[in-house]
């Protein structure tokens, strides 16, 4: 069920051989051009290939070699180019920054994919015995350099451990309504065995094709469906680890006082403690009914009003996401772009005019799944409350139409970068009570950012959020955002103008209280900001933690409590 | 709001002065007895007085006096024999002995009542420079040991700080559903200041009148409600910790993936971190409508199936409780002893009998509480599972009658105890597909280990149950046991005798792989079956975090990490 590495991109997002998300043809260039303020025609900017790449020489002698083969078998050893790089950085656009440009310098000396938990645990050992940097990688679609080969300055050998050879549904427990799997499986193949015995995880972040269930818990994630399924902190039932100091069984009861509840260290580990070799995880029945459909709001803040007054009144949905005003419009233009503009399209602009909702709407996109009562019994609740907050029924299509392409957004990076532009996303969380001001303050700092590191005063970012998590108490917010790159400095030209970038939007999450990553995780590059929100005893807690079980830092160094953003 | 110490009983439950919830007169002694095979008369085994025992000296002396003063105010500080007696242990089985039989010899040398964060702050900081043991005290409501004062072989200093002078309900955010309040607000003082502002925690525990915020998320407990309103792990925000090592404000997101949620860690610490100084948790409006009615099974295993499907169908539901076919018993005869049987009684038997439900029934009551819409939508869905699963609708009154009555239970304890009898409870948790072996298991170990204590032949225990928390992969399993005590060994034998019950029935439930608790907490008698719950590296990793925050060990030493049972 593993996916072959030489089928995907090692420089990108998803398959090797794509149809171009954005072909050159498309007159969305044109229009992307103009909303950036760039009156010249977009560069080309192609990745470095391959073969054009120097990587670093592995530093793996023959004699740990033979042990690491030992372990592992011979066939699961890896020293080739191909296989060193695609696992030398995470998916962050500062990542793709790198590859693209050819500087692969943090590639890992070798790349071990153990086959079985036992391996797993006499690779850790022998590691730690040998003081060897690992570096566990799952789908390697971290954005944050949560799965970066070797820290600057690190001396020891780095050895990547790839886990996507353990892909093993282990067993269900249908009583229950738990599954126990093994952590490399990808997301496809997990979804397609639990759905042969009738149940789901329901875990669908936007990665959810090129990551694992490892990958899922370690950097305690949450899928688009989180409302229904659960974050992963939430749906962990248990796990096992290989750490340093053996392998932990993490306890396993469905309530407990007994001590604080150890799987919560698991979930946000992120590989500083161990590898992640197996989990226990909740399931649900595949729904019976689904509904999905959208409405417009005539602000970000009556639509936010209506997802917390729905998530409130308990009433069981699977998904609420609410794009603001500068979302809604560029994707209702970008999907207008090169289409015909007919009759239907005239009276439906007319009657969003006459309602109130021509300028500037934000699209919400409610998803219910479940028995057929629950669905019903929601969609009654839903519509009122939507009605009661100014929503106005668009339908189905939206909600169908955004389902389809649930997992397309990343695909457009590539051919964006192929253009001169930058595109990047973050995201935090905050309560309800401040979710509008955090949303202006983060926006704010990205737009201005932006401009700050263009020459040209007319050039500008595109900037854009939505709220795709929700909780009684609060929700997550998300950023995208798309600019023109610097060119003109290189590489290190190109890393300063994201870290601008990146640390305005960060101590704006910062200042104004929110976390530092909803889903994405820590790694590398929310590191710096840990602290701020944890606190002097909270880090000294993950400190003590990490070192007890690891205390030679062995364990993907330089993550979580490192202070390594641009590394 | 707080409640005057001399109110209260200091060697037993609830208030000084109370109606005796078990008069001398009442014809269910003679059933009791019988039902536990005792053909002498009961025995009086009263209370020593406070003014009989004697305390131990405190070592408390003048200078660090006046420097605990100088810290929370001279009129705080108090070396009285009713404070010391007061604070010498908590309320279970085992605790109780003890202070009946007039051994106060774990008092603390004083106690303290910190009025403020700052003031906690500051003691803490002072205990840990002058290698003081402090035991944090709120409500004193512990039933595993874990309030208890000097530890057997403690050499040093011992305070017991009580956080009952800090009861202010600091904020709510309406917008958020969140509120902030002091940690030593008891249940109904938080319960009344939150509903003037039209909300509610809804966390009732059975000590709900005699605990404290601070209390239950120490614990890590969970209120009768826990379906609805959920555990205190889950309803947690973030909380303020005075530890040695500073006060620790923990994070407050709504959801995040900024490393592991130390909140976590705070829920089940168990004072053996820091002591905490307020709370932020969910709050809910107060519910429109409630629903509360009985229903009686044929068998333990099909009431526990509708619960079961009850829960993973995801119905709102606030609270489901199945009593087995001996708790059944136990409370329908105990509730009908005196009382006269009417031909109302006579018909309804005769129904019962007709439709196969007299012989040894299980009665399940279950509670819906929210919104109108909710509730009417759970009851008609709740209504058809019971059905399906072989559930006899019995009417509101047992819904009413339980709900009257749900924090009554730990007062017949004081009454039975002047009589000859013991009475504890236990409990844990397990998967849905290990509850009937789970269940048997424990019953079993508590029935043959009474006995084994027990030199009459004849003479034997009443052991009973229920599930009272489910989760959707899950529930818990309460056990109350009632027992002829054995008197004739003094103090000692009787400890030897509880000892004897508590290991087996511990024993039986970590084979089982039950929780060692499902709410109770730690405290020093769950201590020994903790390691094996959790694993050596999770044990490892709880000491090593004690260790970091609390170097000195003078945070309420013993307690989760010791193995000081019977201590």
């Amino acid at each position: 069920m593993t996916i072959d590495r030489t089928s995907l991109r090692w420089n990108g997002w998803g398959p090797a051989a794509q149809p171009d998300a954005l072909p050159k043809e498309s007159p969305a260039w044109q229009w992307i051009a103009d909303a950036l303020g760039i009156n010249t025609p977009l560069p080309e900017t192609p990745a470095t290939p391959l073969e054009k790449c120097t990587l670093p020489a592995s530093g793996l002698d023959g004699e740990t070699r033979l042990e690491l083969e030992r372990i592992v078998g011979a066939n699961q050893v890896h020293t080739g180019d191909y296989e060193r790089a695609f696992h030398a950085r995470g998916k962050s656009y500062h990542d793709l920054l790198h590859v693209r440009a050819g500087n692969l310098s943090n590639a890992p000396d070798a790349v071990v994919y153990p086959r079985s938990e036992d391996e797993t645990q006499r690779l850790v050992e022998f590691a730690a015995a040998r003081d060897i940097v690992l570096v566990p990688f799952g789908g390697g679609s971290s954005v944050v350099g949560g799965v970066t080969g070797r820290e600057q300055g690190e001396k020891r050998l780095c050895i990547t451990v790839d886990t996507t050879l353990m892909t093993s549904l282990l067993s269900i427990d249908e009583t229950a309504m738990t599954a126990t799997a093994q952590a490399g499986i990808y997301g496809p193949a997990l979804d397609k065995a639990l759905a042969s015995q009738g149940v789901r995880l329901g875990h669908y972040p936007q990665s959810f094709e090129y990551s694992t269930l490892g990958g899922w818990v370690a950097a305690r994630g949450a899928g688009q469906n989180s409302i229904r399924y659960g974050r992963a902190d939430k749906w962990l039932v248990s796990a096992h680890v290989a750490t340093p100091s053996g392998l932990w069984r993490t306890e396993a009861t469905p309530g407990s006082a007994a001590a604080p509840n150890l799987n919560q260290m698991v979930a946000g580990s992120e590989g500083t403690l161990g590898i992640i070799t197996e989990a226990t995880f909740k399931v649900h029945s595949l729904p019976d009914a689904e509904d999905y459909r959208g409405y417009l709001f005539r602000s970000f803040a009556e639509g936010a009003d209506a997802i917390r007054r729905i998530v409130q009144s308990e009433i069981p949905t699977a998904m609420l996401r609410l794009s603001d005003a500068d979302e809604t419009f560029f994707f209702r233009t970008l999907g207008g772009i090169g289409k015909e503009h007919g009759l239907k399209d005239n009276l439906a602009e007319a009657y969003l005019r006459l309602r109130g909702y021509a300028d500037r709407p934000c699209a919400l996109i409610v998803g219910l799944e479940g028995s057929a009562a629950n669905v019903s019994h929601a969609r009654d609740r839903v519509a009122r409350i939507m009605s009661a907050c100014g929503g106005l029924h668009v339908g189905r299509s939206p909600g169908t139409s955004w389902k389809a392409g649930r997992f397309h957004g990343p695909m457009v990076r590539d051919p964006m970068m192929d253009h001169g532009l930058g595109v990047d996303t973050l995201e935090t969380s905050t309560f309800w009570s401040n979710i509008q001001t955090l949303h202006s303050a983060v926006r704010e700092a990205i737009d201005t950012s932006i401009r700050e590191t263009l020459d040209d005063p007319s050039a500008r970012g595109i900037v854009m959020a939505h709220i795709s998590h929700a909780y009684p108490d609060g929700a997550s917010l998300y950023f995208t955002f798309v600019f023109p790159r610097r060119l003109d400095r290189g590489l290190e030209g190109e890393v300063a103008q994201w870290l601008t970038i990146k640390r305005a939007a960060s101590d704006a999450i910062a200042a104004h209280n929110g976390t530092i990553s909803h889903h994405h995780g820590v790694g590398t590059d929310h590191a710096p900001w840990l602290g701020q929100e944890k606190g002097p005893v909270g880090m000294q807690m993950l400190g003590a933690v990490k070192q007890s079980l690891d205390p030679k830092g062995v364990m993907n160094p330089g993550k979580v409590l490192g202070d390594g953003i641009g590394n």
